[in-house]
């Protein structure tokens, strides 16, 4: 099998081509940066991905992460990449240089992510959430905080967590009954149990700074009650040594997938001597969340490009090796005499790589495009700047959805590609397949993430988001119809935004009649219905460009790579965009069949 | 968690009500039987089924087959399961009395089927390979072969396979090269390998008889060069004791689902004394095996079906204990002091559960429609005769992937309910989730399915059999058609059946010009498309027993029970059928981009 998990080439036309990095470099805060010092840091981060990540992701699956007398066993090349990521400044790598980080603007650092994550994706949690936690503390902690903590994380001594979900509250962030007890010194005694905690503890930190949703007492009921608290698993003092602060970690989630990557519960202050520190003001924890939340989002969203990438690449090399059946012939007659061909020359296998490499082209651009509104809202000012803002947020949802799910339809086809060895654990396609499952549950269930797109993202400040971004969908499709070629599909991206117009006013219609029920009802229809749309402009987009190089000649890759790029833009127009007919047909239906009745009907 | 995984009442109303088996009884072939004495026999099925095969599901995914030694080890419960099941005659159960069978109805075979492996999929294989393998012996086999192998192969003594597969042809069998060299003694000597041999052996059977496809020297090329073979792991000779027949077990595949069935690879004469003695004429072989492919392919289906639904009912039961969250008001405020309603009630958890029930209330029809089929080919005669051989025919590549696939969504969509607790060991729906996922592979993956589909049943006797197929379905049609409330639902199936006229007549065309590579290139598309559209005929039938029940008030189960099958059938209206739009329009496109051209654009 091949060892490719991520084009860099790939990588490359997305970032600089497609979405022009070059521009940002000449605001202020990325000024030290350009085309070269980026090609060498990507580069070099996919030769430490070659070396150090990849070679473990099936040894960690097979060598799962567990709990043993009170400890948690992970893989011990954890040890190693925690190590060198922290020597490449990757943990909080776009943190300002004065807060130890490196300026790297975000689209960048999503590069970075998608190398990482589609060399070991079992891995890449421990350093994401260590750069999470690192920034919600370096956002909206105290200096004293800061200086506690963030250095430590980002030389990778000290590891972060996100510590939201409890046993009766997962989706429902309302109902945490974790509690804060003020205390005359200033901190907080914490009490609560904590579930389904990633990357909570292992042997090769010395510490974990577990960033933590919990209730002061007499907090008002709901998500207006929650603070956000640092809880380290050992407490510093002033001279920098380290006491047990009472956080237990009481066991570790077995899953089907993500198996080297632990998922930790955790026990705190069961010998009622477990300090926390408040980060920013009471009851405000949701909201400081909600950048790491987000930041997390994109991170998701791109573990399952990722993880797609790899399938792809992998079942791509082996359509290449595998010979099985004759091509049929145009008589419909199969000549047995002929040598068998290779399977890539079938074209139901070549539209499963197709689908998977539109998939993975289309999830990691739009990936990228919402990372660049992250680094706009950075050095833009004004409108402009909240422009980039809701542009951001309204991609966020979208950006975390299309593929985890999508992910999963593209490494299903990658695994048939190897028929009955995609089934076995010697080839890698089973172990994508179990591993990307998780992408559609974390950090907001795809269900969530569609309430937050059709129920806040699209009626935010009157539907300005959403117009925002119908105009850049707009100016994609204005720049296609400049080229004979593409222009079929711009007026095709077109009806498909009129559509989207009609679908929202008729279900704003039930919001405005005060059915918000039956407004949400379909808000997962809606999401595929409009995913499938956005990532349609974002192959457009690369379509464009590559059309452009073709006919100026003005080329930095082969011709086929550029042919490669409209093929698979067409492929997705004929094979991927046409679901959105029957989507729209569902959510423009009069029924209503998924609203509670009268009676228990599901049985 | 619950312990249900499937509906007996649900079961019954499709074999009697919706398929009216009763029908059946009066032919001479079945007269032992009525509705009484198979409700006897299901039940008692389920009875055992709860004890003996259900609760080892999850401890044979914790325990894999595996091979140690060279010898294949399986849970020791695969002993029990396999005597219990000869005792009650399940094994060949559809077999004529005087060849050892109970004359069991294909219907009635199929939904024992359902309920065993609705129970434990990793363990009901052994039985149906057997039954399949012992099937081939009495359909083809001389009477000395059936007398040597049957009977000790329906007792549950000796177990059967089937081995076509080698490594280098899979999808391919024009390619296999397991040779059979004649000898005077009028066996053959084998010499090859098999691999993906599943059942093919372990410590629970005296002996395995491995129906195995091989070439004898000098056939000609390609499938019509092949042969069938009974080779037995141990020969008997005449006096009944055994002797090692040099078929080694060389290996077991080790596979992401169905981890407690075994998947063998065999090595056929390795010391040059492996005998197999041929299954009826030289050169049929195929042809033969088909008998026994078209059952299994049946069977596969029912394993996606039976596994979905396992995981429906574990996800119901669960949707409705688990407390998460608010209902939406209709004010679209949320009221944090109200208790938290239970995820049943959330509109995207009814979506997710309905989907469920709709993929297998209608699989499981349509799997039991094609054994019915089955059953009218044995009893009828002339036309009437011809007629369902050709029904089974088109319904079989439909039957076996619809359930493959789809099963697939439904239980990716049963594990979403769970959210986080469903990637987790600790729960059921991880493992349906990887055992599923093999059945769009065995006996002909999807593709291949598709290719019969599209390729051979449609246009065979020049389109007979979709013909009779669509007159089914207009029959149906009709009698919704009596119902106001079904009405509407006819409407829409009969537009679809006049789409798929339209699409056939587009594919069509382009065979009639000669060029089948684009005929088929869309195959895959097609099944989608049309297998869609049969499910929802199996829905519509269901709905118009159902309306006819609550009409006439004559009902055998609670109103509720009626009125669910209605809106399983509005909501796969509304939400799965819809997507037949987008399917024709992909169907309908002009491009042609998965045919090979002249340069390599998949990179």
């Amino acid at each position: 099998m091949s060892n490719k998990y991520a084009s860099i080439d790939n990588l490359r036309f997305l970032w600089k081509d497609v979405h022009q990095s070059e521009k940002l470099f000449k605001h202020e805060r990325y000024q030290d940066y350009d085309v070269e010092s980026i090609d060498l840091l990507l580069n070099a981060a996919k030769d430490l991905c070659d070396k150090e990540l990849h070679p473990y992701v099936q040894i960690m699956d097979e060598d799962p992460a567990r709990y043993e007398d009170g400890k948690i066993i992970v893989h011990p090349q954890v040890e190693k990449v925690i190590a060198l990521a922290a020597e490449n400044g990757w943990i909080g790598a776009e943190f300002e240089y004065d807060r130890g980080g490196m300026q790297l603007p975000h689209i960048i650092c999503t590069s970075l992510n998608y190398i990482a994550q589609a060399a070991n994706n079992q891995v890449t949690g421990y350093l994401a959430l260590t750069g999470g936690a690192a920034g919600l503390i370096n956002s909206f902690g105290s200096q004293e905080l800061f200086d506690t903590y963030v250095p430590n994380m980002l030389a990778g001594k000290w590891m972060g967590s996100m510590a939201l979900t409890e046993p009766q509250a997962g989706s429902s962030l309302s109902d945490i009954t974790t509690s804060a007890t003020p205390t005359a010194e200033g901190y907080y005694h914490i009490k609560g149990q904590k579930i389904f905690i990633s990357g909570g503890d292992h042997e090769y930190a010395e510490n974990f700074v577990h960033l933590t949703l919990a209730r002061i007492e007499g907090a008002p009921a709901g998500t207006k009650g929650i603070s956000l608290f640092v809880v380290p698993k050992h407490r510093p003092d002033s001279k920098g040594s380290l006491t047990p602060n009472d956080v237990i970690t009481a066991g570790d989630f077995q899953k089907m997938g993500q198996r080297g990557y632990c998922t930790t519960h955790l026990s705190y202050g069961e010998n009622d001597d477990c300090r926390g520190w408040l980060v920013g003001e009471p009851n405000r924890g949701l909201k400081y969340m909600f950048q790491m939340m987000n930041g997390a989002r994109i991170e998701v969203g791109m573990t399952g490009v990722s993880i797609a990438s790899a399938a792809y690449y992998a079942s791509l090399q082996y359509a290449k090796e595998r010979p099985q059946g004759r091509a049929i012939s145009n008589s419909g007659k199969k000549n047995v005499q002929q040598e068998q061909t290779l399977i890539i020359n079938h074209p139901d296998v070549r539209r499963m790589l197709l689908l998977q490499k539109a998939v993975v082209e289309g999830g990691l651009s739009l990936l990228l495009e919402a990372s660049k509104y992250n680094d706009l809202q950075e050095v833009l000012t004004g409108e402009e700047k909240e422009n980039a803002q809701l542009l951001l947020e309204i991609l966020t949802p979208i950006a975390k959805t299309y593929p985890s799910e999508m992910g999963q339809v593209a490494i299903s086809n990658g695994l048939q590609v190897l028929g009955g060895y995609g089934f076995c654990t010697d080839f890698p396609l089973q172990q994508y397949y179990r591993d990307v499952r998780i992408t559609a549950i974390y950090e907001g269930t795809t269900g969530i993430q569609s309430l937050d797109l059709l129920g806040r993202k699209v009626t935010m400040q009157n539907g300005k988001a959403i117009r925002l971004l119908m105009q850049e969908i707009g100016k994609s499709i204005q720049a296609a119809t400049q080229h004979k070629t593409l222009e079929p599909y711009a007026l095709r991206l077109g009806e498909k935004l009129v559509v989207t117009q009609k679908v929202l006013e008729h279900l704003l219609g039930f919001a405005m009649k005060g059915n918000h029920q039956r407004f949400l009802a379909d808000a997962s229809i809606f999401m595929e219905f409009f995913s499938t749309i956005v990532v349609a402009w974002q192959l457009l987009k690369q379509a464009v460009v590559a059309q452009e190089a073709l006919t100026s000649g003005k080329m930095n890759y082969a011709p086929d790579f550029y042919e490669s790029k409209i093929l698979t833009t067409r492929f997705y127009f004929k094979y991927e965009l046409t679901k959105t007919e029957g989507l729209a047909q569902t959510l423009m239906d009069e029924e209503q069949l998924t609203l509670v009745g009268d009676k228990e009907l599901i049985m």
